[in-house]
């Protein structure tokens, strides 16, 4: 039984009008949006119909058992011989004048429809229904993912207080002299202790970034961290599907030291408010670039030069998890900042200073917005950590 | 340094016809034949041009070094705004008449491009090669995919033989009483000891079928093995990239009982032979439906309930591997069992009995296609193991 499917599902109907069908085809778990629509895991080939109405899913005969424990489909259809006259049946019984199907050119996230399965559609639809007009679903597959239901919060809020949590273990642990490398690996174990899955992204893990040598994605070294060095620690964890996203800075204090030195306060500082001043201007139907600006604006007061990203992404599914950004109305962001932000959405907030010679400050936050405003989820840091 | 995508990529080339190009676009990993072409894991957007006399890379700025340091292309490309700039300039270059892309309707790992991409793909080729010929490069692949080098042989046989080592490892610790949850918890934990991957699949691991609770597709469940019961095992083991399958049926006894009662032995004798008969069907040239036929008109013959899915498929990257099955023609199969079969195939044989009342029986053995014949690469099971 998936509480989850059900209510996305659901969710995803909502969106339909009249005479429109919602396809999502998936082959050996090629399509993601099954995931995200039906939480839904099947290993041979698959439709899931999303219909004003009703869902419907045609499954290979092995998976019957399975999808229909699952309780998400009002109806399930196996095939045993032939998975593409079951298909061409439901096209012609459900007979929509708009078909949405998975496809996208500027967002992966919503392009999870192979070029193969797209073919047997248009040649089914040729022989039955030669009139349908196929969309893409990008703008409600968008609007599903970045909507999440309470349960979608409660996974993304146990891995955000995972972070938290890893970040207070890893803390005592830290010390001058510590390779990038192994500090990455101080926090791998961590996660393992936990019990969560840490993201493994690109570079096999947390960033882990000593200022001195920079501040970027890119894989941990075999650099020292020195006496005086700040160093910039961002990850993600994965819990019941669902991810956080936080980066935290740290100050390795010389000897004699009692605080960090007033340059590296008065940055924090400015990244401490900058993430107040976008936590405060975030509530549903503010277009996202007006957050952007008011983190952006705020270090560009202070004399900080400004935020070269967006100052905050969608989490979920994934750690981008696409849709609206709190970022700047740039050519490279296309129409991500003019999304508005909704109820459900939750935000990174990351208005970082990039900056040399130092100090440069990465503090990440993750925030849900809600009917009226925002609300944390994560335990904020509060001041510059020091070791 | 990758001398088995080296390899690979050389033997995909040969198989081009001057004037042809085969491009494999791949985002967030999207496409899985970077893998088998050109031993490429990339996470960011890229392209791979295959050309009879070169091949050539497009990779993000932060993606360069990583693809040059392969070995595996004589050119490497870095984008940094715009892809579709890059892409576009080497579509030019190397104006091909023929366009080979990864798609295809009935084999899913030839099926790897997205829709999304192939409208940019359209969309850049309309501007600047509007006579080329689009062609879908399946049968190109099902070939590189199915025709292993030897070093694919060496991989596949280490995944085996750690597959019936772990078999053996298991057997004396087998009891009734158990469920089928911890049974597979104690195959996790043997591949662990054995340091191999175990294949998770859609139900985290091994399938572990009581066939009085039914043998399927299906997540282990709480129930418990009960003297007189068939256990169905079946697991893939994933070794430097490359997989094994292999099933074994577990007679537990009653008290008093020094064998399995004559209905499972029959049972088993006639899974036994199926696979002999399919073995010794198997030799180049022949279609994989031919091998299909003589294990599904073994039970048949015995008296049998039709096998109800092919009788085997290949293995490589992927446990399900794609392109030639020996499999039954029907509909749901497209070509696949009309593909004929090549030295250098590595298939499964499993002919399974599927039939209530019990008794139901799995047994699946992995065999690598010759010059002649074919070779056993598992240590066949040779009798109905008893507990």
């Amino acid at each position: 039984m998936s509480t989850l499917g059900a209510q996305k599902s659901q969710q995803a109907r909502a969106l339909l009008n009249t005479g429109s069908v919602w396809l999502t085809l998936t082959r050996e778990g090629s399509d993601p949006a099954s995931k995200l629509l039906f939480d839904a895991a099947v290993s041979g080939r698959a439709a899931f119909f999303l219909h004003p109405d009703m869902t419907l899913a045609i499954v290979a005969n092995y998976d019957v058992g399975h999808v229909e424990r699952m309780g998400v489909f009002d109806e399930v259809v196996a095939y045993e011989r032939s998975f593409t006259d079951a298909l061409q049946a439901c096209l012609t019984r459900f007979a929509p004048e708009v078909l949405y199907l998975n496809y996208s050119e500027s967002d992966h996230l919503s392009d999870g429809l192979t070029h193969g399965q797209f073919l047997t559609v248009q040649r089914l639809c040729a022989e039955v229904l030669p009139n349908v007009e196929m969309r893409p679903s990008a703008p409600l597959l968008a609007k599903v993912r970045g909507v999440k239901t309470s349960e979608e919060v409660r996974r993304v809020q146990l891995a955000i207080d995972a972070s938290c949590t890893l970040y207070d273990k890893l803390l005592p642990q830290l010390k001058v002299g510590q390779s990038e490398r192994e500090i990455q690996g101080l926090m791998l174990a961590i996660a393992g202790e936990l019990g969560v899955e840490m993201e493994r992204g690109d570079y096999g893990g947390a960033l882990v970034c000593i200022n001195r040598v920079g501040l970027a994605h890119r894989a941990p070294g075999s650099d020292r961290v020195k006496a005086g060095d700040l160093v910039i620690l961002d990850h993600g964890l994965r819990v019941e599907g669902y991810c956080s996203d936080i980066a935290r800075t740290i100050y390795f204090q010389r000897e004699g030291e009692s605080d960090a030195p007033a340059a590296e306060q008065r940055a924090f500082q400015s990244a401490y408010d900058a993430i107040t001043q976008a936590f405060a201007a975030i509530k549903p139907e503010i277009p996202g670039w007006q957050v952007d600006k008011a983190a952006r604006d705020h270090h560009l007061a202070n004399g900080y030069p400004e935020i070269s990203h967006a100052t905050g992404h969608q989490i979920g599914r994934h750690v981008h998890d696409g849709g609206t950004i709190l970022g700047p109305r740039w050519e490279r962001y296309g129409d991500a900042p003019f999304g508005v932000l909704e109820p459900g959405n939750i935000f990174t907030i990351e208005p970082t200073i990039l900056q040399s010679p130092e100090p440069s400050m990465l503090v990440e936050e993750n925030v849900l917005v809600t009917e009226t405003g925002a609300e944390w989820l994560s335990r904020r840091q509060t001041q510059l950590w020091t070791v």
